[in-house]
């Protein structure tokens, strides 16, 4: 009945104050409502219904700007700004994204997805307004999980230095996708603890806020605590780097919050507001299992129970399964994941050995470095990360792995499409930036039962292996299938002439479908299963160079740096005269929408693989 | 005198404590000496003298371990460790190298180069030895500067969690390589001008040593701090993290920094100590000049003053000129440096327009997706980082600049090889992990006025470009070939038959040797300078394959999704017949030594092109 009354931004500005709580229950029916169908970020954006109401109540949109860290969260921010018919289509090919989009709108300031990047984007905001001589409000919203990433303190580290206003929100729901870690968890666990900001300095607050400057109150507050040392411990980590800390404050408090962010804005130089949010906020199912409802599919809202329960195994599972049994079998294995034990499977292996499980929060650097000390230190450490977070550790195993030759074993799922997340999560450089690197090795399994081969391949391999597995349902086909894993060599499936598809991982079975019908067309179809993308397997390039008359290269990744670019180096190196089609991701960034969808529109799906290659043999 | 006994670890165990200043004074006179002949890392050096015999009198090497973070700082430690004639070749082709190196010597526990890597390294080496049930004593030295870097901080916000000894060395020199920056610099500025641990707690440490066990002591002093919360205001940044603080130390005082050691040795759990020391101690021209002395080239010891000073612009210069043009004509213009405004050249551009200037510490990462933000708010930033350096925000290059399509210049010196620093610091790898990135576009200038053309162009531009360019000399031949530069268009610079060598950036100067060679030898060759990487110039590829029989890419990078595999993806996918060589970087890490040997090494300098050449044509 209130939300009827938000359909533009600012109209959040027309509704009665008394009436706040009541438009933040409907804001969050309507998001679980709408989630529970289309699937989404849920428990995340029911954490921050009043702070973003709070938000556009205090500032003045789209003039002033908001930066979402990882902005999953932005839900109630988009149904805030004219974008509810959005949530119909919420992650849908051509539907709204569901992450800030400056291209979706005005309201969406930079585009965020991965971790961590909030402050330092939000820095950079502010100081093009000052050299421009803008006097817009620009407001950074990070978790408390976002914190363990470096470049968020490296941006901190620089928000000391400003002398005009720039507002850090602090998200602190004491989680990460799952539990949170480390020392600052530790260190904000003591102010969690603590009163509460608007509580505690209520008294001193009602006798200064007479005061006719802000600027002057907060001044007067902060001399307040350098008076009172002991109440100012829990800031004191923020004020030694030179900014103000303004908090805790209740995140369910609309207007608290708004009092809050109205004091932020006036201060000068930058200023944390620590926010206290509970993830899943007002939904028990998301409340008690915070991390299964962060990336939900569709759900029961009555129950919480997904509406389509999986029956079949993801690569995900296969791998959690597969670490189970090779951390039984040798106690050298240990296993590293950076904040998502849930996500890469690996949370089995923590139950089972929790000495040899290190969640090292959202921070892949430090999780890479730290492996190649592992490895260092005679142990066999497996990394696993998802292919588009792993860019930020491409440094590190250049530099701390591959210079040393350390045995650090990579475990890449989420590689190619990933689907709903879309540009930011999509894993389409791996192979490139993974196999350009000398030392390492790449290889990629076309089935569930090759990716344990490979694993176990890996651990006993002694050198930098990379292993990437795409999003969803593992593949059971071509189970007969499972010739020794050895390295640098393919695997001939079909061995006709005429044709050869040399297939990578997932593309496997994509190239059975485009054997089906081509062999349905007349031709003569081989399929050879890569399985190395480094080193290939140049034996079998030149065999099939020889013995056919085209060479399709398939994979999901894109060309430059990838599959198929090492066939062409080969081919000519070798001075072979035979022609090659490669499928590959084209030089775009991908979208969000259902895989299949996407990979249709990129024509590398069966279908679009057969057109394109009759194209040629026609 | 003294060190003529040192020829092998530990023998500094056997001087008596009475004469650790005169060997110290005797080691700083002989790195002095050397460095000035052969040139090397010097004022980081000569800081940590004392600091390093403490280490090696205070643990029991090679069973202890040391990671020096960065690593230029271990020419004491390589001194004490049975190297010493290894300085008449550092730094040199197959000579010693100036950076750790775990194939040089077993007291080399980790290789480094890059900064901010120790503590994820060193806490992985720590979980090993209790995984396996050592008892060994790890050591991390890192820098105030190298705190900076937000993967140190990724690794502290890990270390608080262990239970078992881990020493972390604060050397705290108050400089990065140039000035230091931002909030940890002013906290730590705090402290420094606080009294010393030592002379502080003497009383109290004197009350307190009688104690038999370590741990008990440390205990105390904790207990002791937590009662008079104004002493500890110090360490409490890290001791809320739970990492235990014992400093500041003076650096120079060996006996002093043995004592504390050992006291950090006994701590349960991560113990950070606060070392002062003073860059370039006990050389004046070093003191009075850290950043000249940080990589100096050889000097005359007498005055400072470089033997062989510098007569003719390197590649930095020309872009300091061109920046500080632009930067007049356009009030949008910024520049952005991770603590390297001595390098990149940038220091006349922040003398000049300080306003439009940010050095964000050693912190690329932040520095890509700040200069984002910039963008974001209408300006045109210019981030100059080293491609070696680069290659640690390759993700927020991707993620926050390319996915916008933000108009983001990077202006990448050291590209290709930079000589005498070695593996780590090599940039090999910038053309494949910039080309394969959508929306992204990449450059090289053949001279220095292309460099200045280049970067003219980008600033007008509009979207994500990277213009490399290579340590040294700025080539100022083909002065007469200036055609404007157009978004991928090549340049002819000399058009015949028969062989067309497509050269990029550095590597056109070697082309114009392999072709004069291969004219003396009756050959018809064409000089095609490529200009671009991404796009490439198909019509001048499709030009000279219909015109040539054999078309040769040169470039200074490894081939894999670099310049050269488009080149043949061109000739494949226009099923063009004509032969290609692909020059480039074989797939290895490539270490120290002068430029033109290891060209000569990797077969890609002038004489082996035209030998390579010949061997396809012959």
């Amino acid at each position: 009945m209130y939300l009827e009354l938000i359909n533009n931004a600012n109209d959040i500005k027309n509704i009665d104050k008394a009436d706040y709580p009541a438009l933040a229950q409907e804001i969050r029916e309507f998001l679980i409502e709408k989630i529970s169908v289309t699937g989404g970020h849920l428990a995340s954006n029911l954490g921050v219904v009043e702070l973003t109401m709070a938000l556009h109540l205090a500032l003045d949109l789209p003039k002033d700007k908001i930066i979402w860290d990882v902005g999953h969260q932005s839900y109630t921010h988009k149904l805030l700004t004219g974008r509810k018919e959005g949530f119909d289509h919420l992650r849908q090919f051509h539907g709204m994204s569901g992450f800030p989009k400056t291209r979706e709108s005005d309201f969406d300031a930079f585009d965020t997805g991965h971790s961590s990047t909030s402050i330092s984007a939000g820095l950079g905001l502010v100081q093009a307004r000052d050299i421009l001589g803008g006097d817009e409000t620009i407001v950074s919203v990070i978790g408390d999980g976002s914190l363990t990433g470096g470049m968020a303190y490296e941006a901190l580290n620089n928000a000391s230095k400003i002398e005009k206003n720039f507002v850090i929100i602090l998200n602190d729901n004491n989680m990460s996708i799952s539990e949170n870690v480390g020392g600052l968890n530790k260190y904000l666990n003591n102010i969690r603890t603590a009163n509460k900001y608007l509580d505690l300095k209520e008294g001193v607050y009602n006798a200064l806020k007479g005061t006719p400057k802000g600027d002057s109150t907060v001044h007067k507050i902060r001399r307040l605590k350098n008076s009172l040392k002991t109440w100012v411990v829990p800031g004191m980590y923020f004020e030694d780097m030179g900014i103000t800390y303004l908090g805790p404050v209740d995140g369910h408090d609309i207007n608290g919050l708004v009092r809050v962010i109205k004091e932020a804005k006036k201060v000068n130089g930058a200023c944390i507001v620590h926010v206290l949010t509970k993830k899943g906020k007002g939904y028990p199912p998301a409340e008690k299992h915070p991390a299964r409802f962060h990336g939900a599919e569709p759900f029961d809202i009555e129950t919480g129970v997904p509406s389509h329960p999986r029956t079949v195994s993801n690569y995900t599972d296969i791998f959690s399964t597969v670490m189970c049994k090779l951390g039984a079998r040798d106690e050298k294995i240990v296993a590293i994941t950076a904040a998502m034990p849930d996500g890469t499977g690996l949370k089995r292996f923590r139950n089972m050995y929790p000495d040899r499980f290190f969640d090292v929060g959202i921070a892949e650097e430090h999780a890479v470095t730290f492996a190649a000390g592992l490895a260092a230190g005679g142990l066999k450490p497996i990394v696993a990360i998802y292919s588009s977070f792993l860019q930020r550790a491409y440094d590190q195993i250049i530099h701390d792995v591959c210079i040393q030759n350390l045995p650090v074993i990579f475990a890449i799922d989420r590689a190619g499409l990933v689907g709903s997340d879309g540009e930011t999560h999509q894993g389409l450089f791996d192979l490139s930036f993974l196999s350009s690197i000398p030392n390492m090795h790449v290889c990629a399994p076309k089935n569930k039962w090759e990716l344990s081969d490979m694993l176990k391949f890996a651990v006993n391999f002694g050198y930098p292996i990379a292993i990437r597995y795409p999003r969803g349902t593992a593949y059971d086909g071509l189970k007969e299938y499972r010739a020794k894993v050895e390295l640098g060599r393919a695997e001939w499936i079909y061995r006709e002439k005429e044709i050869a598809l040399f297939a990578v991982g997932s593309m496997v079975k994509t190239a059975e479908k485009v054997r089906d019908a081509l062999k349905a067309k007349g031709h003569e179809v081989s399929l050879i299963n890569a399985r190395f993308v480094k080193p290939i397997d140049e034996d079998a390039v030149k065999d099939a160079a020889r013995t056919h008359t085209l060479i399709v290269t398939m994979e999901e990744n894109v060309f430059d740096g990838g599959y198929g670019e090492k066939i062409l180096k080969c081919i000519n190196e070798n001075e072979i005269s035979c022609e090659i089609l490669n499928i590959a991701i084209p030089d775009c960034y991908v979208e969000h929408g259902n895989v299949e969808v996407l990979k249709k529109e990129l024509r590398i799906d069966a279908d679009s693989v057969v057109e394109r290659i009759l194209d040629m043999t026609e």
